[in-house]
This record gives structure tokens, sequence and C-alpha cells, in this order.
């Protein structure tokens, strides 16, 4: 999907936290800011929001003095959730339907998002803690349970730190497959890379790929050959979050989404109102329109 | 008080607000969008917020084919207070101390601000004006209480329309002394102007002034003469708003601020936390450091 002017004050947002992260004094950040302000007058608007993002913050980073500015929030959003998930783990082995109930929670942890917010705390993701066991889902659940069983291979895209461990439950169900678990090539924002998925043990229970790319999505031009083998080949494709789904809502081949709707552009664009737990589903050559009817 | 890096994403958001409501296609609000992030780029930070954001809706409105992007808006927000008006009216004057009402019903009206958020519908004013009755002041009302009850001339600076309905209850307990109201001098975001002042009926009860500036708070320098007059010689002179505040809060003469936190640059420079009812007094020549403490 395209990215719309609604995405201009997110990204300001989003570069701003980058900053106030890094930055040494008050005359680097107005400088940086500089910088991005005048980079997002000129923003195609025809890419990607993903695709957008990919270039604020690669530009940004080397500009800032790391390579990894939200590599605190992340080792804190993973340390959050490694201190939730025994518990919601037993809860969903004890459930009448331990799979559905790990979708449940797998998009739950989709919360865990700086993209979409700047601050994701302990109380953010109680509250929605509390209300995940009943949460429906929107999307065809029988279809998606149907092709995990029927699958040899899973290709599973995560989306963020943290987020990363409740993507660990859902995985665990998928016993009669192989699952290759991907993860981005390189820092941006908050999204997972290999540290985070060793972090969370998930080395244990997948194949960890990394896609090649500094993309907070999966731009599939941008990622490795052998990214793009694995994605051809999977017999399911489960994309994670909502930048996996901007950047692959138009790609030809089967992909569910996963996804909480936390902004009004994706709301727009599928159709489902905010904070909607989606499980969207498009066959192999159908829109996502098509598959919405 | 200065602007805050943190100001600029929500000086995009006001500027996306004011495009989206005016401009007739995708390319003219893009092209409008990247005149905003220009001028953006090269905002002077020394400057207060309103200062900034009159010179960027300024530049909006010569380049858009209307010169208030705001009236549906405001008419709509005024058409919301006037049903509710008379039912709290009522309210204040059954209640055992009206005066302190009034004041808790006027910060309450504060919420109508479309500088701070981008819709402020009925759901949001409901919201608040459930626990209207009850929500503690912070500032010392019984200072206020005397200094409107010796006072002979009172300037009262409105802050936005809708809102203006609710300063109108408290301009009704002000029955001692003579009411200046002073609105904008030109429609900037949803700022009160004379036209809201009169459909509030204050024409009724107070003098209405126009400031002569097109700012969205009071910098005194763009003022009229006349209205710095007035703003001199007035013995009590109330400043509703956050935008009076960030503009005034470093003036010298005696003022009492009114106004609801609503967002973190305010929240930080102020010292109290967002969503709190804020009563702030600075005596002559007394910091708003000093005042606090």
């Amino acid at each position: 999907m395209k990215m719309s002017l609604d995405c201009i004050p997110c990204f300001v947002r989003q570069a701003m936290d980058a900053v106030k992260m890094s930055a040494s004094s008050d005359e680097v950040r107005q400088n940086l800011m500089h910088n991005v302000l005048q980079w997002l007058a000129d923003v195609d608007l025809n890419q990607t929001p993903p695709a957008a993002s990919q270039i604020i913050h690669r530009r940004l980073r080397e500009l800032l003095s790391t390579d990894d500015p939200y590599r605190s929030s992340k080792s804190m959003h993973n340390e959050m959730a490694a201190a939730l998930v025994p518990a919601i783990r037993k809860y969903i082995e004890l459930s009448s339907d331990p799979f559905l109930m790990a979708v449940r929670y797998a998009i739950t942890g989709n919360i865990i998002d700086l993209g979409a917010k700047n601050k994701i705390g302990y109380g953010d993701i109680y509250e929605d803690l509390q209300n995940a066991s009943i949460q429906p889902i929107f999307g065809d659940i029988e279809a998606f349970r149907k092709a995990v069983l029927n699958a040899e291979t899973i290709l599973y895209l995560t989306d963020n730190a943290g987020e990363i461990f409740f993507d660990g439950l859902l995985i665990e169900q998928m016993k009669n497959a192989r699952v290759t678990l991907a993860v981005r090539g390189a820092p941006v924002i908050n999204d997972a890379t290999r540290s985070d998925a060793q972090a969370a043990g998930l080395d244990q229970i997948a194949a960890i790929i990394d896609n090649g790319s500094d993309a907070p999505g999966t731009i599939l031009d941008d990622c490795s050959s052998e990214f793009r083998r694995i994605f051809n080949e999977a017999d399911v494709v489960i994309a994670k979050g909502q930048g996996n789904f901007e950047s692959l809502s138009d790609e030809p081949r089967e992909i569910f989404f996963l996804y909480k709707t936390k902004c009004p552009v994706i709301s727009r664009h599928s159709g489902f109102c905010m904070g909607t737990y989606v499980l969207a589903h498009r066959s192999h050559g159908q829109s996502m329109l098509e598959a919405r009817s």
C-alpha cells in the first residue's frame, strides 16, 4: 500500500524519538530535525510507508553516533515480554483451543510497536493483555489453522522486539511444520533483529534468518536472494505487524497477515477500526480487496 | 515560554489538519505540506509556540483558498457548547460555591482545542464533563476569588470557539466588575474571534475587543495599542488556555492563567501532569517558578 500524507506527522514523531534517544545536545537534535524535515518535504508519496521510513532512519543512523538508537528500548521490551510469557504459555496450553488462543496473544504482542506510538510500557501491555483472551479475530481463523496444519514449511516474518516472544507462543503451536523465522537484516526503529530472536530463545524452535534489509517491513526487492527464495518456496507465509502488511499487501503470493490496527492510515486501508485484531488472508493472485469481499 | 523540538510534530499535525480541511486535491495538499515542512525545517526555537504557529498558519492561509479553514469546526463547537451550557448554568447556580464551580467548567471548556488534538467531538467533551464538578484545581482559588471580587475592571483573554461559551459561565459570576473580553484579531486554528463571542452572547455581559493579532496566543508586541492599554490598565487579567499561557508566562504583570494541561511540553514547563486543571497565578514581577514554590 502507498503511504499517505497522514504518515508524515508520524514519521516526524518517529524521527524525533530516535533523535531524542541518541543526540547529545539540543543543538545536535535541532540540526538532525532540520535534516529530517528537509527530507520529508521531498518524500515520494508513491512508496510504501516502510520504504519512506527506511530511508529516514537509515540517514538518521548515519548522522547519529549509534547504529541502533532503539537498542535499550528493545532490550527493555524483551525483558518485559520474557517476564510475561511463561504464565501466558500455561494459559494457552490449558485453553480449549490453544492454537486460537496463541493467535490472539501473538496479535496482542503487536502492541509493542514504537513506529505507531512513542512509548510502550507495562501499562500499555497489561491493558491489552486484560482482554486478549476474548478478543474477536477478524479473519478466517479456520483457513489459517488448516493452512498451518497442512504446511511442511512455514516462513514467519516477525515485527518488533518484545513482540517476538509472543510470536514464539504461536510458533510453538506449529508442531507439524519446519518453521523459518525472519528478522530484519539491520536495526530500524524497534524492529526485531537476530539478537532479539535469540533473546526470546526462538532459535530452539525455528530456523532464524535475517531478510538482509533495514526497512521496517518486508520490501522484497531490498531483501537478500536467500530470503526471497525461502519467501517464494514456503508453503505458508505469515507476516506479522503493520509494517509487513504495508509492504506486502500488494504481493501476489498467498500470505496470512496478523496485526493489530494501530493507526488511522492502516485502518482506512484495511477497513478495520482502530484496535482490531486482524487476520488478513490473500490467496495466490487475489487482491486484498477481493480477500475482504 | 520558548517552544520545544517536541512542538514540531504537533505543528506538522496542526498544519495537516488545516490543509486537509481546505485543499481541493491530493496534489495541492502535498504541495502545501512540502511548504510547511520547509518552513519548519528552519523554524526558530527561541520563539514561543504561538509565535511559530502564527507564522505557519498565516502562510498557510495565504496559500489556501480560505482565510478561515477552521470555520465549520468552530461553528460545530459553538453549537455543541450552546446545547450544553443551559444545564451547566443551572448546576452552577444550585451548587454551594458557584464561583468555584464556574472556574471548573471554564477550564473544562478548554478541552475544545484543535491546536492540541485534531478532532474534538461530543465524546471528548462529555468525558470531561462527567468529572468536571469534582475536579481539583491546582492553584490558589481564594487569591483568584479575592482578586475578582475586588476588581473594578477585568480583562478576560479567551482561547477557543465553543470553549468561549464556558468562559461566559465564569464571567456571569463576575458581577461586581466591568469585564472586557478579548478575542483574536483574525482567524487562526480554532481560536475564538468576535463572531464566536457574539454567537455565545457574550456581548450581553462583557465588552468585546479583538487583540489585533492572528497569533494563537497573546503576543503583546503583535497586539493593537488599544489592546495593550487595556491589558496594562485592567485590575485583573485572566488568560485562558495553553496558547495564552505559552505567550504570556514571562510577562511581568499579574495574570491569572486558567487552562487544562493537554500536551507534554506544557506539562513539563508548568510542572503539572497531563489533564490537570490549572489556575496559575503570577504576581507583579514574580516569575512563574517563584509563583509555584
